[in-house]
């Protein structure tokens, strides 16, 4: 058998959470220099609070594997009213980091190596995508459903997200909408499917790569 | 046959786009009493700058049917910089408004008549979800994907909407994600479905009520 | 006797500071999904956090009453953050919603039923007025005065507000400026009249409708 | 005859609107060093567009007066975005500036000469009033009514406004209930006062000092 | 001997720090009508909770000596949520307010009495500078390096500066750049020096005036 | 002789105009999906407009240099409305990211490769510094000064940058202090040394690597 997209976006979902239960937001203006935690005495803050050591480096994944390792206020508290999060991305072969938005951030994707293809959709559901290269950079707005995708077959890529908030949030499609428990008769009608698609939805598929 | 959820959501988009080519986001702090078109001379600003009279009253619609009236800058240009938006919700027996998210503003909902079942998830894929009566209000937090439904099968339902944004924008994940070209290889690896469930999203099967 | 417009601002003023001691402001950007009060995990949050179910509807009130149910972050903590509020207004026939502002929000009004007057004066002291109908809207700016006058002698008018902030506040003219304490000659100063003005502004006359 | 409290709010609105047609709000955050106005390119810009020479100096007025000098981007483009302006208030003996409030700014007043007895209502009616002298601040937040007045018989005063926008805005509580054109009708359901109330503050008594 | 700049700069800094560990920025919008210290109950604020005794007035100091008092939220705990505060600038003959700026505000000079030169560097290293005399006033653009000097030998001059926040933040050049234990290479590299000037910056030689 | 760290850093703050006339701040909230150049219409703007392929990739410079490639909305326009911007710095053997502030944004940086020196200085002119390896992340708060070096004599080092404002803008320490044109007089009451110790930071030593 082997590893298949949908096992894939859990484990993505899981290390997101773990930093994070309540994922990524244009904070308020500061009134510091900077944030400690509730009970800190800023006059102990040492350069330790200014330091995050647990991004880590590009690491090609497996095919169709897809890794994120995010920062934000909930794994870095200094963060917080500093208006600024990021998030490195590593793409396997042939993976994809599915549709999603983020609640309340834009995003400024540089790519690291390899290539990807990117896309995002509009209010008026017009989509603009294209192909990025190492070196390159594509803008997501806040809350737009976005993807990127590695197309190579056998070369990883790798790529550096910066978001406008210190918890943008992440809301990914599949689970949101299709795994989340919404009733069955409000998906049919938002989606203009049967049941029985429906109920794919609910429960994937999860072709092989 | 009839009319079908897929025809309802086109109209309702559709009618929503007229008055907004970029639809609904909370605006920056006002520098002005009141906002005019560029080229205006606010003296000469009279108090139908300040009338809406396009919004109409409660009409319940057909079954099935869902329609949507809004106001935003985009058709009532003193909003910008107001922070505040509005829509008029009439749902018809059976009917829902889908599943969408706004990427710049969270919406207060207040049920006019009727009663309508309501959810939210957040960024953890928890789902909120409850009944609403006549004078009972729902909270759906900025971009993330929420619904409302009215599970009557005779009598109709309306709501009133505030936004916190004079131009809250209107992600539908329909035809967002199924019918705006998205490459169907980035959709399979998404939902972790096959190619022909894909195909009947894109294409829907448009079920009866 | 009967009921004056005396008695009824008091009423209405006593009403909204139930749920309100700093009553009506655009908030700051969030940083979370949604808002539960301090000492609360949001892991335990349920879809009643999100609502509220004490607004009510159109209630007819009697000639020369006009009621206020407001919902802010007061009285339903998850707005808090959200940038949005509401309040139901229900005018009796000849009743006031008399000249007020809300130093922290403006204001959409959506009017539900009935006919109303309504007016709003700018920073250069020009009054814009109009009359609505059902189905009407008019945008009141941050701050600055204004007033709803229900024209009929018989029918009763009802309107829903939304407001840009989760606590707009509400400074009404009369009580805040003649019933606050302020000195008298502050007040003779302020509007050029003698002191038997002042002081019937203090004790007001309650004219019959 | 002389002087009189009415002539001054008038001469001091007249003063304030010669800069500002529409008066004084915290700015959104600033994307650029310096704001210069539109068709000017920054490039050429010099000292003198940081520069205004028009304030003046502490002038005590004659008993009765009041005169204010103020600063927005109004008369001064390159406070636009920088989110504060000021002005400059002489007190001549016995005098006030009348009860009034800032839609878009709080404000911060340093006394530079004399003493001053200032006062501001919050949104429950509650009066916050003290005196103060040379050297001495208070605050007023934004959009609740304030007034300043001189308490000595003999000696002028003086103070300087610093205010959180760089376009506050100013309601005069007397043109702007009474003398802008408000139906009688409901200035006396706002006030609970008589129309003969009501007439002599359209035209005031204009009382002697 | 007698008094240096040196030892006035670590007075200024030390007086300014009495009020504000964290120093000096635009504030979110407030939700409220009026902040006061966690823990107190709004309810039984006083007239001295909106008061600030403490700035004090003109006070020529002797040649040389500059002399701040500064009012923020760190001692005046009602401008938190303002977007305002404010100092007061006393400048002995000949003395400066050396290069420094404020992180977190832009900030309005009104000259009171005397002459003062004033300078400001744009992010394209260009310098804005002028000569201002009472009644005067400057703008120093959030964050971009500013002096004032007093040019007279003889004649003392005073200024009041208002800040577009409750907490500007104040970065001193001197003490920031070469008094807090930044590495000597990096200083040398940085401003193209040999480690012999670094040391006389890091140990400054204290002209007299 | 060689390439020297005066030379670098015009060339650094020559590149960085390039794309910024005004550079580097915290945006007003977005009221659209998309900021396109005024004068264009978003209806026809493509991918293209979402894209920026200017950035580059890592490339090692040789010793003591350093350089920066910056993306703001100066050269990119999408970015406006977004919050967010970035740069990629390219760190020789023994170079330096010389003292600096960014008025307008805080930042994020991630070390791509190599090793670096970081600080940033408080306003209360207390250091924090550490060093960071290749994937992990220092927080620079808005407005303070801070700097970057790389303290291999033999390795090459990079970053990315990430930016909490559409255009952040940069202060360089040296050129803004010492070579606009500030007089002497300022400078040496500033930072109180002598003329001569001026005059050689007006024209730098240039010392070798």
């Amino acid at each position: 058998m082997g590893i298949t997209p949908g096992m894939l976006i859990l484990l993505a979902t899981a290390t997101l959470m773990l930093g994070s239960y309540k994922v990524l937001a244009l904070d308020p203006p500061p009134l510091e220099d900077f944030h400690v935690p509730t009970g800190i005495d800023p006059k102990i803050a040492t350069a330790e609070n200014f330091t995050f050591r647990g991004l880590g480096v590009v690491t090609p994944p497996v095919a169709g594997e897809f890794v994120i390792a995010a920062v934000s206020f909930e794994n870095f508290s200094i963060l917080k009213g500093g208006s600024v999060s990021a998030a490195l991305f590593n793409y396997g072969p042939g993976s994809v980091n599915g549709l999603h938005n983020h609640p309340r951030a834009s995003e400024l994707l540089y790519v690291l190596s390899g290539r990807l293809d990117v896309g995002v959709v509009d209010t008026t559901n017009k989509l603009f995508n294209t192909t990025l290269g190492a070196g390159e950079i594509f803008f997501f707005p806040q809350g737009l459903p976005h993807y990127q995708s590695n197309p190579s077959t056998t070369d990883a890529a790798a790529a550096l997200a910066s978001f406008s908030s210190s918890n943008p949030g992440l809301v990914l499609a599949a689970p949101s909408l299709f795994r989340s428990g919404i009733p069955t008769d409000v998906l049919v009608k938002t989606f203009g499917v049967s049941e029985i698609t429906i109920s794919q939805l609910k429960t994937p598929y999860r072709p092989h790569f």
